[in-house]
């Protein structure tokens, strides 16, 4: 930072500062206390307000969490590394497992809810899937649980025409998932389009995936398409952004 | 959305919810008014506070925007869309466009700042990039303005003894940016990695983006790799969310 934008910065910007300096060093470690109002206010002579302004900063950028009545911590921020591309390469899916497998090193992903639905698709979704007005979607709609906490809200759509009768419309897919079915019906997804955008959850969003408040989820529009071109899939998904970063690998 | 959590929803949720689906039906468009406060209230017959609530939600999930004094109006969401793949192929940057050209049809995303310093790269750019505890980084800080609003921060770190010297040490790199400098110093890119988060925008990042109050950041780290799996540039760029789609297009 500059001299002149540190002169611009108020008080509990210049504490807030130093509390993250002090984080990104290491010298608050992950599940450390940081230092409470009264610490603050008695080491910088500021009012109990401005103290309280510079821990609600690093809350709202996600650095600490406070907790009720023990004071401010620093959040242990192991997020879920979700590869796009090599996680749907057909590798993967093509010999029965699932494509979040790749995603967690370890840790438990798991569906704790899954809704298979026939409905009508939301118009620009059955833009996307060719259907016409009489065409009905098949959706399915997942939560995934990380140890314990809700991190990702999914909601996929397909022709109710194409993947009526299979294991596509119940909601244990089997072995491979969707894709691999899909690849049964002669509709191998060989192609796909990752849409990526962020912004803060709806009341919906927010309750389903428990979010801290302040915190912004990402949304991940994803598109299959079959080697005709044909788009077989459309899933809408909804990430908390403090459990995910999203890695691609690409060749130039 | 179930009965059940309808029936969970506060007064002013409720309400939000009427106004979200007016505006995503089309029946309120981008840049129109919506209902006031007083409208609201005697709309549904709820207090000031409620209808305040109602419409700070909508501001919170970047749907709307209050102007001072003239009331909230729909949001015109024509976001910039970043096309990670084909953005950093060859064929763009090696006859010497800008890797930016491809991003914003039409529109004009502009440098507007650019520095150029020698320094010291953080800890762990530095173990990326494999400088030696006595190496120093050539550290490109840029900012990018679209129809006169910032939108996008960039910091570049690059081996200085490497590039020392050259165009990319410079303000202008000159056609086809850093990535054809790099050919020329035997030093191509070939791969590409980018992670991408999201959080709260700091306290610098807000005031240089002129962010409003409660909308997030995109984060991209991106990482170009030369045919040695040698690590030649990494890219740290902040992103204002409400301007963004990043999109990514890959094979199964």
């Amino acid at each position: 930072m500059s001299g002149r934008s540190r002169e611009r910065q108020a008080k509990y910007q210049r504490i807030a500062a130093e509390l993250r300096a002090g984080i990104e060093t290491g010298e608050y470690e992950p599940g450390q206390r940081l230092p409470g109002e009264n610490d603050l206010m008695a080491a910088h002579g500021v009012a109990r307000m401005t103290a309280r302004q510079a821990l609600a900063l690093l809350q709202a950028e996600g650095l600490v969490e406070a907790r009720k009545g023990a004071g401010v911590f620093v959040r242990d921020f192991k997020p879920i590394r979700r590869l796009g591309v090599e996680r749907l390469a057909r590798a993967q899916w093509g010999s029965g497992r699932s494509i979040w497998a790749a995603d967690i090193g370890g840790r438990d992903l798991v569906v704790d809810s899954v809704a298979v639905t026939e409905e009508e698709a939301p118009a620009a979704v059955a833009e996307i899937l060719g259907l016409g007005e009489e065409d009905r979607a098949c959706v399915r709609r997942r939560r995934f649980v990380l140890d314990g906490e809700p991190v990702l809200l999914s909601v996929s759509y397909l022709s109710a025409e194409l993947v009526r009768g299979t294991p596509i419309a119940q909601p244990d897919t089997g072995p491979g998932g969707t894709y691999a079915r899909l690849e049964e019906l002669g509709r191998r997804p060989v192609r796909f389009r990752e849409e990526v955008r962020s912004r803060m959850p709806n009341a919906e969003e927010s309750a389903h995936l428990r979010m801290s408040s302040g915190m912004p989820v990402m949304l991940i529009g994803r598109t299959a398409f079959d080697d005709q071109g044909r788009a077989v899939e459309v899933n809408e998904m909804v990430l908390d952004a403090s459990a995910y970063v999203l890695e691609y690998n690409f060749e130039a």
